[in-house]
């Protein structure tokens, strides 16, 4: 066995579920302290077959990136508060689970009882001063669903509040952002205004108006009209608007096999046929739409 | 004017399209040659009004990080190859963009002309050891399309050689992955075998086994009858294998206002009525279903 690994301490560390090591440092420490220390728990870890090493530095521990960096690791992603490493002892197909790589996004369809939609006009990107009526969009935060995230983006917007109805389509946009890497999702959700919240009250620092538009105009803009990603979705609105048969996707809340919380997104008539037939327990919870 | 702005040099920068900074470094910068050059640029930056300033350090600038983070810079997000700070200096609500939140995954559905489903039997993750025949899964990489991803993942998984039909479901999953801070989509997706390509074969690494197996053996195991978010998409499949009322969402290719690749994922009905009153161009690209 190396000598080295015998006689100096370890860094602290944890199995993973997958073969591997995580090593989670938040506590200050010298370069000098920390090198000898990740150089023989490297020798004991390739000695006990692990596989890929989780090295996750706190705030505050920038000092230990460039020596760890020496002896293998590489960048595997980073929150405002840690930066992950990872390295991959092992001789066979690296299994290193991918990083982040979409962003989820809304666009929020909501019509009123006189076939009006909700329509913004935004400060800032790309629709900035073409005058184009667009429905309210928005980013889905971490943690959230998407029927979550589209009801607070029209509240956040237009103060009009809504209960998720249907996915009506989702559209995928390649190259979109974090250098061009990365893909945007965004789902075309309808929602149901609550009773009561007819008055828009708009949105200040990213929105400069908001208002009811008749279906027919909307979807008539030029915008819209030639822009073939646009005028598709647009269609599908006014498809719904006009009470003709396109059937979206509902959600069936239920429990992952692990327990975590979990939405199934299905073919409206199935969910509603699955919602229906669950005992009340599950049917009376607020989002079993 | 700060007469530190005015004498030091400035690092190089570019506008970006919201009224912020990119600062892209590459090459070799010793600390103390940045340090003044950043502070000296924040006082620019400010005086021009900028609001968001990220900076992307390459590979080998690990020295850099320290002193930027001591400015007021925060990690954004990492890929192998580099790491992303900003800094947001408006006294604005802080509008810079979210990193990527989700991963994206497929779960393939294919059922060949004897109503025998594709399944495998997985090394390691949380099938391992358990018995259970389930549907070849696996995640959408950086760029790649949910209809892509799961022609790829069964044919690396099985060898068979498919088609992508039909997202029939797909199912959000939270506080899954990085820290338990991400989320996690899979898109339940039917795909038809293409002709001649019947025989299986597995891959080593990760797949145990992988056969035909009838639908109703599939549905019926345990686990699936148990798990009820297995449950429901195993019927989802049966209903298909059925030939019984249920539609999905396809693909159809487009572009972005800016001309990026797209694709709209809607109404199967609806999708196929919009691949067939296009022109020859558009539906005989071989992505548009």
């Amino acid at each position: 066995m190396d000598v080295e690994a015998q006689e100096t301490p370890l860094l602290q560390w944890k199995p993973d579920d997958y073969g591997g090591v995580k090593v989670n440092l938040t506590e200050p420490m010298t370069t000098e302290d920390f090198v000898p220390k990740l150089r023989a728990s490297l020798v004991e870890w390739r000695n006990q077959g692990k596989k890929g090493i989780w090295l996750k530095l706190a705030d505050g521990l920038e000092n230990l990136i460039a020596p760890a960096k020496a002896e293998g690791f590489k960048y595997h992603h980073a929150e405002s508060d840690y930066l992950m490493l990872v390295s991959w002892l092992s001789d066979l197909h690296n299994t290193i689970p991918a990083n982040a790589s979409h962003r989820i996004g809304i666009a929020a369809f909501v019509l009123n009882s006189n076939r009006e939609v909700l329509v913004v006009q935004e400060i800032g990107g790309p629709f900035d001063g073409t005058g184009v009526w667009k429905l309210p969009t928005g980013v889905i935060k971490e943690g959230e669903g998407v029927w979550a995230g589209a009801e607070r983006e029209v509240e956040e917007e237009t103060g009009i509040k809504t209960t998720f109805k249907e996915v009506l389509a989702f559209r995928e946009s390649h190259k979109s952002f974090s250098e061009k890497r990365k893909t945007d999702i965004m789902f075309l959700c309808e929602l149901n205004m609550k009773p009561g919240t007819f008055e828009i009250k708009k949105e200040k620092t990213e929105i400069y108006a908001a208002k009811w538009m008749p279906i027919e105009e909307y979807v008539n803009q030029p915008w819209n009209q030639e822009k073939e990603l646009f005028r598709f979705m647009a269609n599908i609105c006014l498809k719904r608007s006009q009470e003709m048969e396109y059937v979206g996707f509902s959600t069936v809340r239920t429990t992952t096999s692990t327990g975590r919380e979990s939405y199934l997104y299905c073919n409206t008539d199935h969910a509603n046929l699955l919602n229906a037939t669950r005992g009340p327990a599950s049917t009376s919870t607020p989002t079993s739409r």
